[in-house]
């Protein structure tokens, strides 16, 4: 069958104009976010409900081609990117966006799988409750890929990522069976949990087409702090005294190396750095409570006082002001752009076990420098997850060959991949695999843990059909 | 290879004193703690670390004997009973119970499969942390069984069950090989997520032998109130007006009919009941806090005084004491010695959505009182976790005789698990499947549901030696 042909039984299914055939402007689906990716697909096809997705698939099985799910396209992997030699389908759920329920008595938010990220907050703000999921793409990607990559984002620390997030789903499998998994239920043990299998595959076990998320009380008062510290160590203690001292109402910690402000400072000048730059790491703290008029500035001030005392931080200053928050969170929200405006960009995503950040950083640090003594090592993260980002930034007057740029960035990735198998990490705490770091996962993954992952894939798609080549690299996949 | 050539052969890897063999004594391994299965097994063996714990199952793999994991034997339904009429090895950990690491900084406790519920609770307190885990059993249940059934209990409302409370863990798979998942991550998105088929698959696809697990900032302060309320509708609307006044303060909300408390005064004398019996229902309500000095009663006495306003309750006990706040909970700790000795017990654990309960509880109730005139229904539960619990009371007169009794119970349960599934719900909420369920599983569930299940069953125990018979009824294993 020629691909304008298949282009027209999708048509039958979906309708003409829900289906960008081979002469269409597949541009947009075709290329990742990043634009590392450019691939090829016959068709992209938009079905309009969970019948028509399953119609879809079964036709592309049917004839051979490959199904690659694509949620808003934000990935930073290209998991979405169609990159399979053969015949490659792009399935994007655009149309299935209706947000079909939420209860605030049972604090659940039932929505289909196209629904962009930041509509389903403001569904849930609607109903006086919260939906913590927060992340840069917010505006434009959608739940579906969300879930697909069990995405992390700013709140992990509170509410814990995307697979803690979703109490049931609904998802077509690679055969086009639906698997209506869609229930609302806080408990259910009646055998094997099988929604588990579609968070975090990255697509190539099913097409998550909706689901029902958990909601929660909102957060209504909030105290920001910044915190100049000597180490890694020292953020660490902090961390515990805070647990001690204010429970569970520690909303975010993210820690800076002075390094990681200097970029910001230096390259973006619309960015105020409000404090002085003389101590080598910094700490925001946020503290958030549901209960409108609590106070948390006076345990704040108690867990800092107390930490200045202990000589666990060289400084502190509490923000009197929204507006002073808003200024410390500013620096934060400016690193990516701070570093892309300062060299080339070797950046790393690796979680460690929370008590170990403090090696993993020192580590990782000394022994970049000592393989590329060019290289500014600097760092932020999320330090309550255990998720430091470590990003070497190269002046690119040194690499100006794309080949010796391959080379630094290769002997850079080793060492961070090193350093997070010592420490007892993950290569990929919140990004995924998809396409960029299958290498990667295959060299530093037990090869029991490929098998098994392997031998799932194997029941779940048995043809290979759906989103192949992601996770697995090519000569495992 | 005769039974006693096969436990010398298990002495040979765990020492001789760690087998009970043909001729031990086995009944305390062959029988649940329910006592409705009597089983029967070659040998018992207790190995002492994971390695032996291999070593086992690949004996057992060889020789065509069944291995049934066993923690503390307190489940309810029969999911360690060694049942199958092949050769059954009851596997113990109990000599595998080291709390290898408590860590407040990261908030993680690192243990192994054997060690007993409240170990790990008093690890926890020890470090000024907290494991909410918590259930009747904790004083012999082990870890081990709690993650292979993925436990409930009473802090599931604030905390989850057991599956959001395992970071990482080990199993050995059916075939001996070492699944090394055991990594302290708060996030981790290198593939698929297999530690969670080991949670809740009632271990019929490994043994886990260890994990670590979250622990929190401790509760330090609460409060508590009882509330008398006109029905199951009323009291979700309490719940919805509860978590706008006091957020995610809100620690456990337990629901009582007045037909059991009925049930516990006129049963168990020493159970003082300080209340009117005046009202239809009556809702426990805890408020708990993570800051010491924090004032719960303020926000619960004005969420009170507007549930009464709004006509959500017709009267409200504020304890104004530790006991007071004990005396109400003993109330509902009594609830199974009260039931015991009402009559004949049909009980059930299904798990609705938590908006769907009023309809629920009233359906089943008018249902039941259709279809068996006699019977009293009371009912008692989380309904913070859409978990009721309907429990039918039959005056033992009236059943006489055992089949009489068997087609009354069948008649219960029929209706109740149809109006489970009427109201999008799961039959087992939280006790699991084992034996005892297997055949409801099979008349409610999805037939892809379960193709997926034993797909994967397939996949990862392909001789069917793991604990067969369980989740899946024994023309479906």
């Amino acid at each position: 069958m020629s691909d304008a042909a298949f282009a027209e039984r999708l048509a039958a299914i979906v309708g003409a104009r829900h289906v960008i055939g081979p002469d269409g402007d597949l541009a947009p689906y075709v290329t990742d976010w990043r634009e590392r990716y450019h691939g090829h697909a016959v068709a992209a096809v938009k079905p309009g409900s969970t019948k028509e997705v399953s119609a879809v698939v079964r036709l592309a099985a049917e004839h051979g081609v490959t199904v690659v799910p694509q949620g808003g396209n934000t990935g930073l992997c290209g998991g979405a990117a169609p990159m399979q030699p053969g015949r490659n389908l792009v399935v994007r759920l655009d149309r299935m966006r209706a947000i079909r329920a939420v209860s605030p008595l049972a604090n659940t938010v039932t929505v289909e799988a196209g629904c962009v990220l930041a509509e389903i907050q403001a569904a849930a703000e609607a109903a006086d409750r919260y939906f913590p999921l927060s992340l840069g793409a917010e505006g434009s990607c959608q739940i579906g890929g969300n879930i697909g990559t069990n995405a992390g984002g700013t709140a992990v620390l509170r509410y814990g990522p995307v697979r803690e997030l979703v109490l049931g789903l609904e998802a077509v499998l690679p055969d086009g069976r639906v698997f209506n998994g869609l229930r609302a239920l806080r408990k259910d043990n009646t055998g094997y949990d099988l929604k588990q299998l579609f968070i975090g595959s990255e697509g190539t076990l099913g097409i998550v087409t909706a689901a029902v998320l958990k909601i929660f009380s909102k957060p209504r008062v909030s105290a920001t702090a910044l915190v100049m510290l000597d180490g890694v160590q020292q953020a660490l203690d902090v961390m515990a005294l805070l647990r001690g001292h204010v429970g569970d109402r520690l909303g975010s910690l993210e820690i800076m190396s002075r390094g990681q402000i200097e970029a910001i400072r230096a390259t973006v000048p619309d960015t105020a750095v409000p404090f002085a730059l003389d101590a080598p790491w910094y700490l925001i703290i946020e503290l958030t409570d549901t209960l409108a008029g609590t106070d948390l500035t006076t345990p704040l001030e108690g867990a800092l006082g107390e930490a200045l005392e202990r000589g666990l931080i060289t400084d502190a200053l509490l923000a009197s002001s929204e507006a002073q928050a808003k200024a410390i969170w500013r620096v934060r929200h400016s690193v990516s752009e701070g570093n892309k405006r300062s060299g080339m960009v070797v950046s790393h995503d690796s979680a460690v076990p929370l008590d170990r950040q403090a090696a993993f950083a020192e580590n990782v640090e000394r022994r970049i420098v000592e393989a590329v003594p060019h290289a500014r090592v600097v760092m932020h993260g999320h330090i309550g997850d255990g998720n430091i980002h470590v990003i070497a930034l190269i002046d690119r007057a040194r690499v100006t060959d794309p080949a010796e740029a391959e080379r630094v960035a290769g002997a850079i990735n080793g060492i961070v991949d090193d350093e997070t198998r010592l420490q007892g990490g993950a290569i990929s705490a919140e990004h995924g695999i998809g396409l960029t770091n299958r290498g990667r996962l295959a060299r530093v993954t037990d090869p029991l843990e490929l098998d098994l992952m392997r031998a799932i894939k194997g029941v779940l798609d048995p043809r290979g059909g759906m989103n192949p080549g992601k996770i697995f690299s090519d000569s495992d996949a």
